[in-house]
């Protein structure tokens, strides 16, 4: 059974102040939370998929799936046995910290590192902090290259930025280089990891970026 | 050189009104005006582009690119010798009929037909009318085959669906027939053109379409 929340937008008069307050009580309560955003289509469920199977048995990773409509991506997670919460925005087109923070009132206590998969959309998500902990953005290889010059805050906003499908390379040109050097000129910090969720390549360095920093939140 | 233009919000009681009045007088200056939309990376400016040639001599066809940053498609669609003009949207995640106005004010009068490349976005875009004749969608190949279930605003508001990247097919898992099916089941007035923009491949009957739905508009 996927529980499923519908969410109105939250009135809040300062979503900054209710995010930071969200962060903390989620630190209490020993929850590692990230944000998850991308296009449509780009392979959020797939790639997060993958990492709970990996990850079994070094962490208990739950996921939030925020959507317009449907629950397809509640269900895939499900299967895996991790605990899973459908939330649908109600038309809206990105989660608030007001909404995340309803939408984690569904989950119970089994789940230390919890992925907000955000709606799909490179636009609306980047202005609104979630309360989460870290901000991880989804470029698919076939969306192209030039990314980045169209939607520079989305870049600008994220820890790291996870490349897949990148075992379609030979179909589409997708230049990896010109990609990161874009990508770098917004936001020197940000962590790259190209991979492929379908054949596993490059999964590992991803995995151990994400155990790594919910290591330190830890000692935070 | 490519015009660029700074939209704001347009503040207007009635962006529906706006958009009927401005569909009017599109009607009586002869300009057939298509609204593209999609999700980043779709695919919107290479079909546009291949339209474009393949229709030489058959149709003078002008773009307005929307975009939040940046101009690399109006430059892409200028190198043809097309009409084109970008315009940025200050942020905004959608164009109205308002926006869409202002932006064609910056066209000549040699476009018979013209596109506005939307936004990015499968949810916003779908909200608003932009005083456009015809609604058309781009679902790229790679964004996988359950998009319906995600974003069925965006396919009951469009007349034509192009399933774009076609030639991808053998790299991903994408049932066309169960696409069709969830398009159809949500807008069973729709039509679907599965295509290549790469290849060539199903562009005639896209292009056939068009033609088609621009001769019934002159004679509206």
């Amino acid at each position: 059974m996927i529980k499923v929340i519908e969410l109105k937008r939250t009135i809040t008069d300062s979503n900054d102040r209710d995010a930071a307050s969200l962060r903390r009580e989620l630190t209490e309560r020993g929850i590692f939370l990230l944000n998850l955003m991308s296009a449509p289509g780009s392979g959020k469920t797939t790639l997060l998929s993958r990492t709970i199977t990996d990850l079994a048995g070094k962490a208990r990773i739950g996921v939030m799936e925020a959507d317009i409509a449907s629950d397809v991506d509640a269900l895939r997670i499900n299967a895996l046995g991790a605990e899973s919460i459908q939330v649908h925005t109600d038309g809206m087109c990105h989660m608030d910290a007001g909404m995340t923070r309803n939408g984690l009132a569904g989950f119970g206590s089994e789940s230390e590192i919890v992925f907000l998969e955000n709606i799909g959309n490179l636009i609306c998500p980047a202005e609104f902090d979630t309360g989460a902990h870290r901000n991880v953005m989804i470029l698919s290889l076939p969306e192209g290259d030039d990314k980045p010059l169209k939607y520079p805050l989305m870049f600008q906003k994220c820890d790291a930025l996870i490349i897949t499908k990148m075992d379609a390379a030979p179909y589409f040109n997708f230049d990896l280089d010109a990609a990161k050097r874009r990508v770098l000129a917004l936001n020197p910090q940000i962590r790259i990891f190209p991979l492929s969720a379908k054949t596993g390549e490059g999964m590992e360095a991803w995995e151990n970026w994400l155990l790594q920093e919910w290591e330190k939140q830890k000692h935070a």
